[in-house]
């Protein structure tokens, strides 16, 4: 396991579906900032399932409960532990589903990995795996707000082929995006994306989308060369969500089609610095954020848990047929909008405090 | 900077354009493994430049000298340092040049981040900053290959627009990508991605192209969630290469397409484990290798240095035309394939360690 | 706050007096291994105070929860997550106290740091700060005995001027350690050091002391030159502890007074292997352990907080009188031994872990 | 191995006896910093043998080379490479020496731990290692020196028996400790600690020591509880140097029998903010810097290797005896002065930057 992300800001995450709770633990954070329960709720909110009909319905409070680090209302400098209880803290019973490993889920892995088939290991690689994530960075998210007037913004750009462009990455709002169950903030995408979603419901199937991300008012300079260039850290902290597998930043796969002259982002002056006029570049330069809007993509696949039969086999090698019970989430993309913004906050926060611990004053080169 | 890479298997990169050369420190590579430099020697010799008309001219030798860790052709276990020297230790004369951020390049943010606008500093973001990884990656290689006969294969899939999927991932090998110098295992496109290279290079612009990867034979269980999920660390190794803009793992952005129905692999018995019958996943589950060939794709940008005449700004806002003098890479992407290639046995080698780390026998759970 | 510590069984403490509790995160624990509670609250019996008339009367129950990382009593290989729920969670209203930076306490310079005189910020430098790590300590002593039969035992070999020399290392067990209140097995010592703190807190003031520790059946092999060598991460580990002032292994100090042929080891052959005939290396040879039990002793300086009326400044500067009211904990160092067990602990298991990385056969040098 | 220290101003050191040489690379320094080869030859040439008929005759030049980093004399912000090549690169016939582990050396962990009974992988224990520690700390001591007027000044306080109180800490100079062969600036014990270590050269033995080292105007405020508290990156800093078996912070061991009403540093107002009219604690409280002037003391033992014949057993057991030719240095302790001082910079350069990087404004406290 590797459950901690960060230099100096840094999170450890814990817990599975069916121990006590799920939580995180964030070492790091400066002292004095004004915090409660509410400033982190909201974006767990967000996170969690039940919200529409697109999504299943159970119902998960999934209240925050902030354990140290904070007194009187502000941060101390010292840990803060946040944990959210489970509600059902039975060890799982699965029965039959225990000898059989999930197609496309971690049960196989995690049984050669650690040497059982418990699904609460296996939980680990579950959505819910996420609430220390989200929780750790609403409080990342404020930070950045704060001090540098930063706004990050996730949309769903995709639902299997639905697409959208017609959304403006430099005014597109997180009401915009709310206003709709599908969290597409192009109206007249976003019906469609729904209708594709019901239907995929209808047939016990599941469908994939791209989340897009947006992070404006980066000052530039953050980013860590060479290994942690900030395009890097913001690849892997999404392909560490689940369910993802693949991820862009700017012009992404479809700038390997352009030439050069065509893909050069000019430099012009803007606002007493440097700007470019076009931004294939996604607002980053040499693994350093240019100043410009911050823009990446990140693909999530279709979910893995299905009603329609599967054949597959057990442990053993047995062929089985496999149809999971109840009601599934049949797309997971608009559930993830949250978590693309509070892994992105996780991102820029640990590189805001990298850039600043360089920052005293040095005889500036002529 | 954040120069380092690997928690066991740790590399530490350093050098620019115009120092005494470029290098790497590797730590933790275990005692009594047979190396020398020619073990070294052929991925840089695959990753310099002057390999073909589709290339700069620019021969640099790029021999390696070992400076540690070895002795009598065995490793010692102790740090190996790896030293290739720079022909021309001259620092940067660039004249007007410094007064201008190339478009696309990393003179602005580097001139933000530290303050000065020297060619070497932003020489940390070329090309040639890659050597120590590949020199380092070499090693891992040997290890990977030596213990788990594990292979790694990465090819030119496209450039610009042309496509190839005639390339079969379960077999392709080394000297068939080797056998054109466009790195194109595909005869039918390999000289039709020659031909857009030489018309682009006619045109004194650049173009960019995908290189795809291939690891067989790495065993179930690698990998270590949730922030270091195996395709989290291949992601963040391929997006901390120059000039890349996107990452694949499996069925990447196309996967999102898809029903669950028709992207779940289904597992099936094989050699006594389990395998899956087909590979959506790109050999990845939750995080953990799962005994399929890992694959995945990596998106390069066209070069940023082009011989076309670009309007621009220089660091004090000022409109110039700029226009690189001297003949310049049109297309990197053939020198990208061992450069894909050693990161991707950087990241194995790591995860196979920490794996290891823990392998202690335990009472195995009933 | 750097709350972390080790490289491959990470754990991460976390909270504050006043908060919900104190705890631990666990991250790297393999999976399968039989855990409960009743593993781990004996050590935080041991460390709690009011166990006799020597300290604090205060009783905390101190109980432990697992959290997560659990099921059915065998590890998962995720985050193990421990809690120990504090019992008064009102913030601290410590009126005057607030304004006046207790001498040699941690109150100015958490002041400095973290800007606020909040008590629960510098609760993270009291004794309670201590649980986490001695819960993640117990798991890590449990794995230690289980794979390699080793033992921790650490005693109290002086306090204020009564010292003890009859304790042999290589035989000493808990049992005696906690036969007496001192936790000085050697009884002629004990009562002679129970009194002099008896008298010391009748002069409502307080007195230090020396802990020792002896590692026995560590294998030879375990540590990380050079900076990770394994004294080093023992000094690291003792000096992080509350109140400790000095770290010595084996000869310590008084080795500086030796000539080379009174301190040098021979080597003989013992049990198939090499053993020394003394121990003035303390059983660790150029950072990595030699097979010959671990010693080494921490100093506790006198507690700083006593009933003794004391001539300070508050924070503006101003003189003030300043008493601690109730009562106080005249010597800590009994209670220190299970911390310095358990961190013990903590450094062993890691070692053992980065050693085992690395083991995967290699042709052996001739 | 684990060749590197400190989170944002990281060194990885390199290098043994025999290979082409030993080396650093530092990450994490500032850019336009001035350096230049001068800067950090005086400290190497502080720490070579050969400086007086105390230590051995070998003259080794140590010349540094700067390999990266730096370019026209100001330092790029990118990985700065130290390189000081060895004279003689012939891997070690040391005939029977091979087959006889050195009493109180590393060869017999070395060669359970890494499978070899190499010198040179020995050679990672020995002095000579610590060049690359001593260069990368001469540039922390430049950073410090001008950002924050830090003088850290080290000294002999003892060599065997003959120890020294007449130090002023608040006031020695390095010229002062530079002025006698012994490193010891109490002229009246400088002569016979000389005339100690000349009896012990005779007799073809060896003696240890004690050095002291102050860090004065270092900043209340830094250091990183709990596991990273000041105290603790100094004892792990000075006990992963060869040879050393203690460390004491402040009143260290002697504290342990101090009355707590005697212990406590009672605060004072001084120059705007708080001091302390005593400095048991030696600068640090709870694990954070107080302003108060850093005090601590590190033992080395004899060294291991002597003339006199020693009896002891072969890598199978065979006793044999053993003398060790030519002439060896009696006493190390005079060379440790300035590898104390540098490790003491690597620890504050590194609290320096990680305190730096949370000083973003936040609204203060009422």
């Amino acid at each position: 396991m590797s459950s901690s992300f960060g230099t100096l800001f840094r999170t450890t995450t814990f817990g599975e579906s069916h121990g006590v709770g799920v939580g995180v633990v964030i070492d790091g954070c400066p002292a004095n900032l004004e915090l409660t329960e509410s400033d982190i709720q909201p974006q767990l909110d967000r996170r969690r399932p039940g919200q529409s009909d697109l999504t299943t319905p159970r119902d998960e409070a999934d209240r925050v409960t902030i354990l140290s680090g904070v007194e009187s209302g502000l941060t101390l400098g010292t840990p803060i532990g946040l944990l959210v209880h489970n509600k059902d803290q039975r060890p799982g019973d699965y029965g039959e589903m225990n000898r059989v490993p999930r197609p496309s889920h971690a049960d196989y892995t995690y049984q050669v990995k650690y040497g059982h088939s418990a699904r609460s290991g296996g939980g680990r690689s579950s959505a819910r795996e996420t609430i220390g994530r989200v929780a750790a960075g609403a409080v990342a998210e404020k930070l950045l707000q704060l001090h540098w007037d930063i706004e990050i913004v996730a949309w769903v750009s995709s639902i299997g082929d639905v697409q959208t462009e017609a959304v403006d990455p430099a005014r597109v709002q997180r009401s915009e995006v709310d206003a709709h169950i599908t969290r597409c903030p192009d109206p007249t995408r976003a019906e469609t994306m729904a209708e594709t979603v019901r239907e995929v419901k209808e047939a016990a199937d599941s469908i994939g989308g791209v989340v897009s991300c947006v992070c404006r008012n980066v000052p530039p300079g953050w980013g860590e060369p060479v290994f942690d260039k900030l395009e890097a850290k913001f690849a892997q902290a999404m392909l560490s969500l689940p369910a993802t597998k693949g991820f862009e930043i700017g012009s992404g796969f479809a700038g390997t089609t352009m030439l050069g002259s065509q893909h050069n982002d000019p430099f012009v002056a803007r606002d007493g610095r440097l700007g470019t006029s076009s931004n294939h570049a996604g607002g980053i330069l040499g693994g350093i954020s240019s100043g410009e809007p911050i823009l990446f993509r990140t693909a999530f696949k279709p979910v893995a848990t299905i009603g329609k039969t599967q054949q597959t086999v057990d442990f053993e090698g047995r062929p089985v047929e496999l149809a999971a019970k109840g009601r599934h989430d049949p797309c997971v993309v608009p559930r993830a909008v949250p978590i693309v913004e509070t892994m992105a906050a996780l991102v820029l926060i640990d590189a805001a405090m990298r850039q600043q611990a360089r920052e005293f004053p040095l005889p500036s080169r002529g």
